[in-house]
C-alpha cells in the first residue's frame, strides 16, 4: 500500500528545516527509569521553537509554497500549537497568516499566536465547525489552506522529530508519541520504521479523547463528540484520512491515559526533571510513567510534544 | 603562580564522572538572543543528577576516597545542592553521609537530601557556624570532611561543566557563571582558559551577596554578614581560599544582579524557555538578560547552575 509520505519526504523535510527549527535535546531521568524499569529517552519538543513540534511541519509546508501562494497568504485552524507554528513560519517567510482558533484555547497560545503577527478568527468548539469556517475564509480571501495534520508536508515535517531522536539513540526498541490528528505519530512512524523496521510504536491519547483507540478497533475512522480533556492538543474528533492508514498499519496499539495520570506525570516532569510541559506533552510520558505501555525493560523513546501551558494551570499543579 | 587545580585535574574529573553524571544539554532561545543582542548558549545543569552541577564535584571527590575513608563516612555542610550531591554520590558509592544544613534551606532540598539516605544535622544560619559544627562532627565521629567548594577535587569536578560546554560550542567569546563559594566558577575558569586563553569570564552574584565583588576590589577575601538573598545557593559570606586566586587572576569582573532581576529572569526561563530553574540558576542568565554583562554581540556561554526550587516559589513567580 502507498502512504501519503515516504521516508524520503521526512529526510527532505529535515533538510528544509535545518538551521531554522531547533534540533531539540534528548534528556533522560534515572528516577523516571528506576520507577518504570526501562531506559527512557525523552525528545524535548517543548524546547522547539514556539514550544512544540508543530513548527517543524508548518515551516516545511509554508517554505515550499509557490511565490504566488506566499503572496496571497495562508489560513489554518488549530487548538493552539499548530497556530503558533504557522504564525511563526509565516512571519519568518513574510507570509500573511489567518488562524481559526477555539474560544477556549489557552490564553498563552492565543497571545503567542497574535504575538507572531497572525490574524485570529475565533470559533465555538461546541457549535461551529472549524473546517467549514477555514474553508470559507480560504474561498473568500483566496488563501491557501494549511491543514494541522492531514497534509503530506505537515506529516513529513513532524516526522523529523523521530528522525533526530533515532539519530541520537539508534538502538531504541520502542517509540511512544501522543496522537491527536495523527500528524506527529504518522510522520514519526514513517521515519522510525524506515530506520528500524523492528521498532514497536505506540500512540497515546486520553481516555475521553479516544477516537484513535476506537478507530483502530473498528478498522475505520470513527468520529467522536468534541472531547473534554485537559490535553488540549489532542482534542480532535476523528483520525485524519492520510494519517490513519499509516498508523493502522504500523502502530502496535493506542494506549489510553486519564487526565489525572497526565497531570500527575506533568508534575513529576516539572518538579523532578525540571522541564515545563503542557498536558498534551505529558500524555506519552504518562503512559510509561503509569505502566500502561507493555514494554518493560526496553529502551523507549518518548516524545514530549510541547510546553505551552497556561501559568495558572502550572500553579494549580504545583499547589496540588 | 600555582593554583589548587590544573586543566589536567578537570580532564581527570571528566573521566571519573563519565557515565555517572549526566552530560547535560546546551539549549538556546532565539527570543532570549533577540532581546540581548548576543548568541547565548545555556549549559543546563538544572538537568544534572540531583538537579544541579554539585553532583559533579561530589562524585569526583567521594569516588577518590580511600577504602578506609569510605568505610568511615563523610560529613559536609551545604545550603542545599552540595548536600544532595554528596548524599547521592555517597549513596551510589555505599558511603555514610552526614550533612549540616541551615534550618531555612528550601524544603525541597532538605527532603531530597534525606531521600538519598543522608543524615541531616540542622543549624541556625544567623547564630551558628556551620564550619565549626562540621569540624566537630568530623572529629567526634571520625568522618572525612568534604568541603562544598574549597577543595581541589570539588573544584575540578565542577569545572567539567565548562569543559563539556566548550566541547559542544568551541568558539565561545564569553563564559558567565554564578559565584557562591567559587567552586563552579574557579573550576570552569581553569577549563575554559586552558581551552581558549582569550575567553572572557564573568562571575555573577546578587547585590546583597556581594562578597566576591568586594573581595576583587579589595584584592583580598572580604567577609560579609550572612546575606539575605533569594539565591540560596550563593549565600556564602567569603570567597574560598583556593578558589579566590584563580578567580582573581582570570575572571574579568563580578557582575551584580538584584533579587528582582533574578526572579524576572527565572520567570522568562520558565515560561518561554520551558526550563525549571532555581533562583541561583537564574543568577548568571539574569546578568545577560538585564544587559549587565558588557558583551553585546558576543557568543556567550551561560551556566544554569540548578533547578531545585520550592514549588511554592514557582507558584508565586507564575502568579506574579
Amino acid at each position: 500500500m502507498t502512504f501519503a509520505i515516504s521516508f524520503d519526504d521526512v529526510q527532505s523535510a529535515a533538510r528544509q528545516i535545518a538551521g531554522v527549527a531547533n534540533r531539540t535535546p534528548v534528556v533522560t531521568s534515572r528516577t523516571f527509569n528506576r520507577r518504570v524499569g526501562s531506559e527512557v529517552f525523552f525528545k524535548c519538543e517543548n524546547l522547539q521553537r514556539i514550544g512544540a513540534f508543530k513548527f517543524r511541519g508548518a515551516y516545511n509546508a509554508l517554505s515550499r509554497l509557490s511565490p504566488d501562494q506566499k503572496a496571497r497568504g495562508v489560513v489554518t485552524h488549530s487548538s493552539g500549537n499548530h497556530a503558533q507554528g504557522v504564525a511563526l513560519a509565516a512571519h519568518l517567510l513574510g507570509i500573511a497568516a489567518t488562524i481559526v482558533m477555539p474560544t477556549d484555547a489557552p490564553q498563552s497560545k492565543l497571545a503567542a499566536t497574535r504575538g507572531y503577527g497572525a490574524e485570529i478568527v475565533l470559533y465555538n468548539r461546541q457549535t461551529q465547525s472549524r473546517e467549514e469556517l477555514s474553508a470559507r475564509l480560504a474561498r473568500e480571501r483566496n488563501l491557501t489552506f494549511v491543514h494541522p495534520y492531514d497534509q503530506p508536508q505537515i506529516m513529513a515535517g513532524q516526522g523529523t522529530a523521530a528522525l533526530e531522536l533515532l539519530q541520537d539513540v539508534p538502538d531504541l526498541d520502542v517509540l511512544i508519541a501522543p496522537v491527536g490528528g495523527g500528524g506527529l505519530l504518522s510522520g514519526c512512524t514513517i521515519a522510525a520504521k524506515a530506520i528500524n523496521p523492528n521498532i514497536r510504536i505506540f500512540g497515546v491519547e486520553t481516555d475521553v479523547s479516544n477516537d484513535w483507540w476506537l478507530s483502530l478497533r473498528a478498522g475505520e475512522r470513527v468520529k467522536i463528540e468534541p472531547p473534554d480533556t485537559i490535553a488540549d492538543g489532542i482534542r480532535t474528533q476523528q483520525p485524519g484520512e492520510l494519517t490513519f492508514p499509516i498508523i493502522q498499519r504500523h502502530v502496535e496499539e493506542i494506549l489510553l491515559v486519564s487526565d489525572e495520570q497526565v497531570l500527575d506525570t506533568l508534575k513529576f516532569i516539572l518538579t523532578r526533571m525540571k522541564l515545563v510541559v503542557e498536558p498534551t506533552g505529558a500524555v506519552a510520558p504518562a503512559a510509561v510513567y503509569h505502566g500502561l505501555a507493555p514494554v518493560s525493560g526496553a529502551k523507549i523513546g518518548v516524545i514530549i510534544s510541547g510546553g505551552n501551558v497556561d501559568p495558572s494551570l502550572l500553579a494549580r499543579v504545583l499547589a496540588g
